[in-house]
């Protein structure tokens, strides 16, 4: 399982500041926290208006290069920011996100291509998420029909199915699953990843849902994820289901993490 | 998810030494507290000698009888208890359990037709746990067939697939999650239950993994369980791998059990 770290998101309040204030010390730390607990790694959103972001993400990037050496998923809408921030980075990044929005496909995917980059796509188009299984899958096929074309290999590319809000979609987990072995199925050197949050909003203890979510999308083929890898429950799901799906052989992992105390009650 | 309560039972040391000095309250509070958290079934096993087997099986079901009116889950390997008992209860109890061994199938089956009971149908041979899905597979096959000629219709058969100890056997939950998947596609009817305990055996925090083995089953198709109902963790595994799995409406079933503390962190 491949750990997307989410930390470093100028959507957060706390971010945002550090961004604004240049505060390098606090962007060092979440970088150097997220890559010891094992991201493979580490997104980095400024959150910023366009005219500001390129600046934003520069100093970004170059403070947490500063102190980790794994490689960045550069999270941009913004083409030109993503231009601009792929000179920046020491090691290939991956661009988060491409969909099937044909502006985003056509500016962005000569960069991923260019650069041989990952890249994260997104199974949406013109901003729209369909909401049944084929519709996606529909889009889905588009996007890879579009990288293809532009000289991206599968196995450069991570899908995420997006798995919507449960409490207004009820099939949503089950949709995001079944799009997973859908697409697995079809296309079987494709990735897959998945942010956990959206799925829950609006219902009460919604880590319960987002750790459920991500132990039911593994079992479904998910390879990677957009979370908190400080988040020491979620740690414990991902090893435990490890185990489970048989990957683990003679259960090194999860003893190892029991050694270092993964399964231990967080204070909370 | 229907919960076959598995806390009263002679194997355990406690509830031993109820049996040994008839005392009815511990027993009676074991009900009492597994029927108010949910469950459906009540497992009862003496875990006695078959000469004081009916005796004990006796006093324990007129003791859980008078505190809860749920059915129960006569948990015997001695035709000859299951008889005696069966005369015992209020409501038709679930048989706990059959295999493919046949002097078990002859002597308990007839019961089971008799009385229409539900049965659970290990996924075992003669004493012999097959390690491979196709024997597993055949294994469940014979069973179907001595249920089906028995006059035992399918919906009332609950297939154990039988997790093994995954420290000694790195694909037992990915079989048993495959077992449930094919047994489901060519016997849609027929349930299936699950003891949670013994996949975890010899590894640190053993209710991660058992948890996390309840999860992949449910999604699986596994629709019963045998476990402890007092257990707030599974049970919040379980109101949260049903809202994920599209069988939730509204979430109301989540809202509700979180209202009544269920995702609150235990005291452990």
């Amino acid at each position: 399982m491949k750990i997307i770290g989410e930390k470093i998101n100028g959507t957060r309040k706390r971010v945002a500041q550090a961004i604004a204030e240049r505060d390098a010390g606090f962007i060092k730390d979440l970088a150097r926290k997220q890559a010891e607990a094992g991201s493979t790694w580490l997104d980095v959103n400024a959150g910023t208006h366009p005219d500001k972001e390129p600046d934003d993400l520069i100093w970004m990037i170059e403070n947490i290069q500063s102190v980790v050496d794994i490689p960045l998923s550069l999270d941009s809408a913004n083409p030109k920011s993503l231009e601009i921030a792929i000179k920046a980075v020491n090691k290939t990044p991956m661009i988060n996100s491409i969909s099937g929005e044909p502006e985003r496909l056509e500016k962005i995917l000569p960069i991923v291509a260019e650069h041989g980059c990952d890249v994260v796509a997104l199974a949406m188009d013109e901003k729209k998420i369909p909401e049944t299984f084929d519709k996606r899958m529909e889009v889905i096929e588009k996007v890879l029909g579009s990288t293809r074309a532009a000289g991206v290999p599968d196995n450069k590319v991570y899908v995420d199915p997006l798995a919507m809000t449960i409490a207004t979609m009820n099939q949503s987990a089950v949709i995001a699953c079944d799009t997973i072995r859908a697409v697995h199925a079809k296309y079987p050197d494709v990735h897959f990843t998945m942010g956990l949050s959206n799925i829950s909003f609006g219902l009460p203890a919604r880590k319960q849902v987002n750790r459920g979510l991500l132990i039911l999308a593994m079992q479904a083929g998910l390879d990677s994820a957009i979370l908190d890898p400080l988040d020491k429950e979620l740690q414990a799901a991902i090893v435990t289901t490890e185990l489970l799906l048989g990957k683990d052989k003679h259960c090194l992992n999860y003893i190892r993490a029991s050694r270092k105390g993964i399964f231990d009650k967080p204070a909370e």
